[in-house]
């Protein structure tokens, strides 16, 4: 039954529903539609929330409490009654009951955890014990796993028993005695083995496996990479401990690539959405980096006082004080951006970085060419118009801005370029270089680079 | 067999088999390593990768070379004999036969649809007659339906005769006589049920689907709200056109955020790795918007050549126009960042824009302030130091300094934050009003604001 057919809108339906008081209407209502509707009406109608998680099957609130924003999470469980919040935790995978309780403060998660029964409590804590943004945080323990030696017919037997519970059965996970991981087979494999075959016989030896301490964006990476919807985890002695599912890494990536845009835009990571992060938290979030990078771009200030008298006896030169830094972090920006995302998905390693300085050069020299040249025509179109502008020396201006333009211009885009490079190489998170800091390093010997090369062609003339 | 018992890396082991041109060898090792490991080979022997390929078992080659770059994949086809190219397109799944052959010029793609059989030549056809960025371009055709008065037992039945062929048995598919998707099911539902059940009773009608047309952000969209591995696609009238699965999500949001981010850096999107695009086209995609950019910030110079007159007379404000400009520039690139950052997940959208507005203009005050304050303060302490700096009027030169950076750093917020939701309202892409661009159009206006703050504290005394 398709939605278009419908004859009113969901929330049409919904208020009606609403208006009517009928509780069990709204129940079957709301279990009847899909998921990411019944999150669609819960981002319509916060007040309503907490009701309407309530009153789904507990295993559909769960689905649906799981794709909520972390900020809708805690205010639903603040208004939950305590059995309906246990009945929800203990639905939850393990996996976003564990993702949801590393938000909270530690009270609450001590009380939330006592809501579990014992089995599911033991499940979270042991999750909880593993580092944020590593794969343990992101495993299940719900798989399905069998003995080598048992037959395709006991494999379908062990899947009727167990697959309720798991999350996924697209993939039968094969141990020996000891628990370690052998190998995966994939279910479509299972069905098309004759009923007697044993499972040493149909798997093919090739497995590949995460490790529980291994970093979430390099789960993702091998996701990428192998074309499987769930890969087994294992400890460092091949233990099977759980599984993790394609569905996370979709989740993995979005959390990457906001943090990365964040810092890129000299902002700390804000961990909550835009709307939700209360003002005085955002103030803290941007007000770290701006001070910074004002105490650093004051030193603009101090350069440009070295060359007070310069600018007192030539005040044009201080006319293209803005174009020249902006100049030059703009191409900072450019550079340490496409350099920065190429290490984030992997074009390049740190052992590329000679590659990158020769590439980076000659790039900055052809953009630095091109913009000289323009700035250089700039100067001499507007003296030709008017000549009172710029006087006698418009020549020697022009030079002095168009050489100091390439020179900026190589000089933002080397040190835009290596920059992320050079942090990597340090341990530090590249995407901290980002277009605002660059922007600011190449702002201060900008100035240098341009006063110096104006005071080469005009000393003795203008200086 | 776990990869860390193997006495010789993959690269030592590969290396002695090439030595030995045991070409039965290679290939017997090739088939015997995961795709990814294969897919690193290639990476580290670039003269061997049409060998490595070549030597593959058809399913496993394809395997690997849907997940290399469009560069190798390029010069491997170039390198292979006919024959084996057309082995090789014929054996890719059709969405990333589609994905690979939409790179490459017109009458390449025309020479290398010749060598697919005719059943795949039309499916691939049908695939590339679909807009780029749809979800069209990202199905697959191999996937099984069956009718809803089918039987479990039929369904098993037609799983085993169509599953080697299709791309994911984790899902089926049920279409009614006219070929409309009427519902999907878990193989999971299927193995629990008992053999005589009718498909129609195991169904739960509901049913989330992808239209063609629809764009692929969507459909990463939909992937994350609604955990399942494979979506059904359909044109307008519901007809059931292929699938999509989740792994092609992972790759999906990987381009996405690889584009938001070069667009953010003020360079147009690359479309090959940075490592093996040609230096000229790299240059190409990059010199555009630094002009672009270039002469927006000519207009400073036009600006300052307002001011010359107060520039010869207080030369000393010179001093603090990077300082000032630098400052708009910085708060309005963190503004536009995060706010083009939440609109890509989806946290915000334009009707927030009254939200943001308030929030972003409060933000900008109180960054503003501590910029500001930190201003006056500097100036204030280094005339305590050296009273000859800013002489007599240091106050006021502080008090004109500190106002205009409340002005610019609120300016710089409230239109870093606007401008992305304007060009969304305009249906252009806000990742445009990136940091160099805001940073370029605050910085005029920031030299406005100081000045005419600064004629207002000091005309009749410095001016």
């Amino acid at each position: 039954m398709s939605l278009e057919l419908e004859q009113l809108s969901i929330e049409e339906q919904f208020e009606q529903l609403l208006a009517s008081e009928d509780k069990l209407a709204i129940r079957d209502f709301l279990n009847d539609q899909n998921i990411s509707d019944v999150a669609e009406l819960i981002n319509k109608y916060p007040e309503y929330e907490a009701q309407i998680v309530g009153n789904m099957a507990v295993h559909r609130a769960a689905s649906v409490f799981k794709i909520l924003d972390i900020a809708q999470q805690k205010d639903i469980i603040k208004e939950l009654p305590n059995s309906k919040t246990a009945e929800l935790l203990n639905e939850l995978p393990a996996d976003d009951r564990t993702d949801f309780l590393e938000e909270l403060p530690k009270s609450v998660i001590r009380d939330l955890i006592k809501l579990l029964d014992p089995e599911e409590r033991k499940i979270t804590l042991s999750l909880l014990g593993y580092p944020e943004d590593s794969v343990g945080r992101l495993m299940t323990p719900d798989y399905v796993y069998v003995y080598a030696h048992n037959t395709v017919e006991e494999v379908i037997a062990t899947i009727r028993k167990f697959a309720k519970n798991s999350e996924t059965v697209d993939v039968i996970y094969i141990i020996n005695e000891k628990g370690e991981l052998v190998d995966d087979v994939k279910i479509k494999d299972i069905i098309l083995a004759s009923p007697e075959k044993r499972v040493d016989e149909i798997i093919d030896g090739r497995i590949v496996s995460l490790n529980v301490n291994d970093d979430q964006e390099h789960a993702n990476q091998v996701f990428k990479m192998n074309n499987r919807v769930a890969l087994p985890v294992v400890d460092d002695n091949n233990i099977l401990l759980g599984i993790v599912t394609i569905d996370d890494m979709l989740w993995v990536a979005n959390e990457e690539f906001s943090e990365d845009m964040q810092k890129m835009g000299g902002t700390e990571v804000l961990d909550e959405p835009y709307l939700d992060i209360p003002l005085l938290k955002l103030f803290r979030k941007r007000i770290g980096w701006l001070v910074v990078l004002f105490l650093g771009e004051m030193l603009t200030a101090t350069a440009m006082s070295y060359f007070e008298d310069e600018i007192a006896k030539a005040v044009v030169l201080a006319l293209f004080v803005p174009l020249i830094i902006s100049s030059g972090g703009n191409s900072g920006s450019q550079a340490s951006t496409l350099i920065i995302q190429a290490m984030a998905v992997g074009e390049i390693t740190i052992a590329d970085w000679w590659r990158v300085m020769r590439r980076e050069i000659l790039s900055g020299l052809l953009l630095g060419t091109v913009l000289g040249i323009i700035g250089f025509i700039r100067i001499a179109v507007w003296h030709s118009i008017a000549p009172a502008i710029y006087g006698d020396h418009w020549f020697l201006i022009g030079l002095s801005v168009g050489v100091s333009l390439v020179g900026v211009v190589l000089w933002g885009t080397f040190s835009g370029s290596m920059l992320p490079m050079f942090l990597k190489k340090l341990g530090a998170d590249p995407a901290v270089s980002s277009a605002p800091f660059v922007a600011t390093l190449v702002d201060v010997t900008g100035l240098v680079i341009y006063f110096s090369v104006a005071l080469i062609f005009l000393r003795g003339i203008l200086l």
